[in-house]
């Protein structure tokens, strides 16, 4: 019986999947600001048994809809936002065992610095973080960080395959281990024979020299991928540890899982190696039926046009002009029409009105929904496991500090009971709550262990004489 | 009388100002890559009543002596070095008043990204966040991070201006207060029309949009330099409101002062509005004779070879070449004599070879090195900030986890009892440590004040009808 591996989904910031729900009275979303409320989060999904948390980042404004950016900051859709790296340190000082995936974009950084960030974070989490790895979607992420238009798609992942090849050479083969060998006698804190440059000049990327960090417990962190398109795939099953995805219906998902596992083996790895997470959303209460009116009264709270306007976004198809009450058979909208074999789950001859799909798309709080009792969404959640192949869920925080620890006191007792869910953590670092007990490194057949050195016998420190003395 | 503020200065690393001292047996500033060590050493200093705690960056290798980095890594000078803005959030999470002094580099970011990190962690300390702006010195950062070589230095100054536009822009002008409405009603968070568009098309950034993040509290964040150039102290007396530098000679330090308020006050700037803070190092004990004792003790851990190969790297001159041993007067080396007028305290006469420099040298442990009890130490602090016009002092970490605590222990009473260091914190911001109570923001004067909107009687949240209800 396969495990569940359970992450919650957010952004550092109001609104993220759910749109128009930070308006119910009980909805603590606008606290993202506040340190406490990443550490209790935080605190929660320890409790709770989860492997991590995942940080969404949005480096631009969704203005798709309607040309401009005026939807986005009404209804808090993927704005404000803050940078999602800079809690985590005050996250990890609160928990032991948690993960933390945090999404960077190879769009906009150098390889150099970015390794140094992640490192460090690794560093002080002892080795429990996660890079979910983007190339940006959006045109205003490139207009306002430095780039005259956003670069067209497949080049986005030919530079992100380069930027792979560069925080290799640093995370893996830069220094090598026992290079900190803190000899005090001999005035030696590192050994220079042990650390090498990397030697990169690529097309994209220059990093000729060594890395400026030691290396990390985990060396390069757990890598996350989320690519929905064909070279977005591909490059996740070359470099992924864990995908995930967003999916209302479960015979899409078995699909994308099945499709990705074989991208995984092509690539010459175990395809079991690799873990398919589905995003999803749960509702649960102490029965069926109080877990049902919850999840009406939150659906009051949805917002449609805010609905159509995120969709706009992440589809980059301007929503706007559509009259909302205008049957959709009538309406001459690609996008419109992708909705509806999207989140209708068949039923094509029916006449949808843009506003129906929008409350279609908004019982999605961000995925699939699964309603119920804690023995109901148990039910389901190993029923999608099993019937889908997925290793587990990426659980959205539709409404912060409240469904997940309702999912921690009511779901987690009963995944363990059944014995989906660890009772305690096996390891310590991220790698190790995704792959099993001391896998604190990239396993052989990941392509960033090319990028390792063997450290020869004869590489012992070297005498030194002379200048470096105590005095 | 007037009252001291007081930093601690650090790097995210080993080695930083006192080269050797990591040998010591009591040294653990091989710790930094625990959160504990952070969070510890932020305690100390908000038990201490310091205004906040700086830390310094590398972004490359101190390759300089002998062209390459090997005595940077053995010694660990500047390497390893973790990315200082990381730890920021644990350390926030165990305080409430210390401030956090990060540097950043505007010659490898995008003012657009760095200005959202520094808001988030703005809003995740509450206002205690500053900027320590640089340039950056180093080819070894520029060939990694994306430049083909370093940018000329007086170019870097013209850039870093522009950059200061960009983040006043997002700061300053982009979200107006009261922008976040809120209004659940409505279904407006953020009202558009108080939210505007940077419009930033300049020479070397764009950024055309509204800025991702709402205001933080101190909105810009304090913002610090240490230029020591022409075009870096125009800079800062332009743009810095604490201004920092280390030197080892008062007569140095006063005519630094003097100078800077000078430059200050030809930016139209009040001259005592922006504080200067003189680099320092201090040992301190029971008594006298104990810190004397002390002192002797770590002078032994400081590396001579260790010392001169930092000096390369800061001075950008290799003294590799040089003998040791060789009296100074033989040796055609610029570098040597300016170390000779800089840290011999006028002794013109005298002869020296480069060890007995470099042990000259070493007795800054960081800057001047100040010696005694708490009442000798507290005497030596008062004076110097009387002849020179210091508004206070950046304290070297260089013994991490002791230092600092014994100073707390020790000296901080003593400053207290003269009235001289704070008993309790004026404000709850870094800009109120440095400039007073409810002073959250940047004073009129400055030139990011120029950026701020007026908030028009009739902006308020125009009436929307329609899409947008509650169902």
């Amino acid at each position: 019986m396969k495990q569940m591996h359970l992450f919650a989904f957010k952004n550092a910031g109001v609104g993220h999947t759910a749109v128009g729900l930070w308006r119910h009275p009980s909805n603590r979303a606008s606290e993202y600001k506040d340190i406490r409320y990443w550490t209790q989060t935080a605190r929660t999904l320890e409790e709770g048994r989860f492997d991590g948390l995942f940080i969404a980042d949005f480096l631009g404004l969704a203005d798709t809809y309607g040309g401009n950016a005026d939807a986005a900051l009404r209804e808090a859709i993927h704005v404000p936002v803050n940078d999602p790296a800079m809690a985590v340190s005050a996250m990890a000082a609160v928990t032991e065992h948690l993960g933390f995936g945090i999404t960077v974009s190879t769009t906009f950084e150098q390889p150099y610095g970015l390794a140094r960030k992640l490192t460090t974070l690794d560093h002080l989490t002892k080795g429990r973080v996660g890079w979910n790895i983007v190339t940006s979607y959006q045109e205003s992420a490139a207009r306002n960080l430095g780039l005259e238009h956003l670069i067209e798609h497949d080049e986005r992942y030919v530079i992100a395959d380069e930027f792979m090849d560069v925080v290799y050479k640093l995370w893996e083969g830069s220094w090598e281990d026992g290079a900190v060998v803190m000899d005090r006698a001999r005035n030696v804190f590192a050994d220079p024979a042990r650390i090498h440059p990397a030697n990169h000049r690529g097309k994209y990327f220059s990093a000729p020299d060594a890395f400026l960090c030691e290396p990390s417990i985990q060396r390069t962190p757990t890598l996350f991928q989320a690519g929905a398109s064909a070279s977005g795939k591909a490059f996740g099953a070359k470099h992924a540890e864990a995908v995930f995805f967003i999916e209302t219906r479960p015979d899409a998902m078995r699909k994308l899982v099945a499709e990705g596992r074989e991208l995984v083996a092509q690539q010459g790895r175990a395809p079991q190696s690799v873990k398919f997470l589905g995003g999803i959303s749960v509702v649960t209460g102490s029965s069926d039926a109080e877990a049902e009116d919850k999840f009406a009264e939150y659906l009051r709270f949805v917002s449609e046009e805010g609905t159509l306007a995120r969709q706009s976004s992440l589809m980059q198809i301007d929503f706007s002009g559509v009259d909302l009450d205008q049957p959709v058979k009538y309406i001459e909208n690609q996008g419109i029409r992708y909705i509806l074999e999207r989140f209708t789950k068949g039923d094509p001859g029916r006449t949808w009105t843009p506003r129906q799909l929008a409350r279609e798309i908004g019982k999605s709080l961000g995925g699939l929904t699964l309603v119920g009792s804690a023995s109901t969404v148990a039910d389901k959640l190993e029923e999608l496991m099993d019937t889908t192949d997925l290793d587990g869920f990426n659980i959205c925080d539709y409404m912060p500090l409240e469904c997940l620890p309702e999912f921690v006191k009511r779901v987690t007792p009963e995944l363990q009971r059944r014995g989906r869910l660890r009772v305690e953590y096996d390891g310590t670092t991220l790698r190790e709550n995704i792959a099993g007990a001391n896998r604190k490194r990239l396993p052989d057949d990941h392509p960033g262990a090319r990028f390792r050195r063997e450290t020869p016998q004869s590489a012992i420190l070297p005498e030194r004489e002379g200048l470096i003395s105590v005095r």
